[in-house]
C-alpha cells in the first residue's frame, strides 16, 4: 500500500475557543498529507491541474476525531492510497501526535477526477502509473 | 424531528482556486447550521459553554458533495437533530442552493457532551428538554 | 461619500484558543462588507470577474483592533468607498458590536483592478459610475 | 535586530478563485512566523500563556502584497522583532518566494501584552531579556 508521511505544528489560527483544533481543520491537514503523498508517488497535483487540466474533486469526506490537537503541537499525518481506478482516488488518514504517537483522528476522503467544468473526466493515461492503476 | 434553516452567502474566503468553495468549509457551514438550530431550540449554546461549562466536541463528521457550491451563491443549510442523549447529539445537515432548491451536500456530525478538559459529561438537566431529551 | 452597512453573527470557527476572534478574520469580514458595498453600488463583484474579466486584486490592508469581538455576538461592518480612480479603489471600515455600537476595529483596503493575469487593467466604462468615477 | 527564517509550502485551502492566495492568510503566515521568532528567542508562546497568563494582542496589522503567492511554492517568511517593552511588541515581516528569492510581501503586527481578560499587562520579568527589553 502506498502510504507517506507529513510533520508540521498546529498553527494558533487553527484552534477555537474550546482552546483545541477546530474540526474544520483536520481536513485541511488532510489536504497537506495527500499532496505530499501525490508529489512522493511522482505526481505533482499542481502540474496535473495546469498541463492536463485534470482536478481532483472532493465527493465524500469523513473524520473521527479520538483526542484534541492543541496548540503548537507537532503533528504527523500518515495518508495511505486506498483505493485508485481511472474515474476516482480514495484516501485514508491517521493523524498523530508526533511527541507520543498518540492518534487524534483519522479520516477519509473519496475524489473523482473532473475537468475545469467540474465535469467527471479519466485520469490521464501518463499519470496512472503513479496511482498504481494498471 | 427538530429541524431549522439557515440562509448566507458564500464568501470569497471560502472559495479556491478550483473556482468552487474549498471541501472544509462545507463543515463550517455546519456548524453555522447547529448553532442556529440550538437558538432554536431554546439553547443559548454560549451560555451552555459559560454557565454550565458544557461544550459540544466532535466526534466525527462526514460530508457527501453532490455540486459545487460558488462564490457569491446564496445558500440554505437544513439542520436536523437527528438523535439526542444526555452524553451526546447528532445533527443531520442538507445543503441547498437557494435560488433553485438544489442540493449541494449532505452531512452529519457526531458531538459528545464534555467539560473544558475535553472529559465527556452529562447534559445538565435544565437543556434536556430543549434538545428533546426525556 | 457611498457606504453600506452589513451584518452577520461571529462564528465559532473564527475565534481562537484567546476566546476572540483570531486577527485574520477580521479581513474575511471586510470582504464580506465590500462586496455588499459593491452590490449596493450595483457592482456584480461576480459578474465583472466572469464577464469583464476584471478582478480587485488587494495592494494594501491594514487593521486596528480596539476591543475583541466574541462567538456569537452580532457584527455590523460599515465600508465606505474612500477614493476610486480607474486603475484602483480604496475602502475603509468600521467594525461595531451591534447590540451596544462599541467599535471593534477600524480598517482599510487598496485595491489595484487587474486581469486574470494579474496584471493591472483599467476599470472598464460601465462600471465607472458605480464606483464615483467621472 | 533579532530575526528569524520559517519555510513552508502554500495550502490548497489557502488559495481563492483569482488562482492566489487568499489575502488574509498572510496575516497567518505572519503569526507562524512570530511563533518561530519566539521560540528561537527562547520564548515558548504556549508556555507564555499557560504559565504566566500572558497573552500578546494584537493591536494593528498592516500587510503590502506585491507579488501573487500561489499553490504549492514553497514560502519564506522572515520575522523581525522591530520594538519591545513591557507593554508591547512590534514584529516585522518579509514573505519572499523561496524559488527564486522574490519578494511577495511585507507586513508589520503591534501586539499588547495582556491578561486572560484582555486587559493590559507587563511583561513578566522572566521573558524580558527573551526580547531584548533591557
Amino acid at each position: 500500500m502506498l502510504k507517506h508521511e507529513t510533520r508540521f505544528r498546529v498553527r494558533y489560527a487553527e484552534t477555537d475557543q474550546m482552546g483545541v483544533v477546530y474540526y474544520a481543520n483536520y481536513y485541511v491537514w488532510m489536504e497537506v498529507g495527500r499532496v505530499e503523498l501525490c508529489r512522493a508517488l511522482g505526481v505533482e497535483y499542481k502540474q496535473m491541474e495546469i498541463e492536463d487540466g485534470v482536478f481532483l474533486a472532493v465527493a465524500e469526506s469523513q473524520c473521527r476525531y479520538l483526542s484534541p490537537a492543541r496548540y503548537d503541537e507537532e503533528i504527523v499525518i500518515e495518508t495511505r492510497l486506498e483505493n485508485a481506478h481511472t474515474r476516482m482516488v480514495t484516501f485514508g488518514y491517521s493523524i498523530r501526535r508526533a511527541s507520543d504517537g498518540l492518534e487524534l483522528a483519522t479520516g477519509k476522503t473519496k475524489h473523482i477526477f473532473c475537468g475545469i467544468d467540474m465535469k467527471p473526466k479519466r485520469l490521464p493515461e501518463r499519470s496512472r502509473a503513479s496511482f498504481g492503476i494498471a
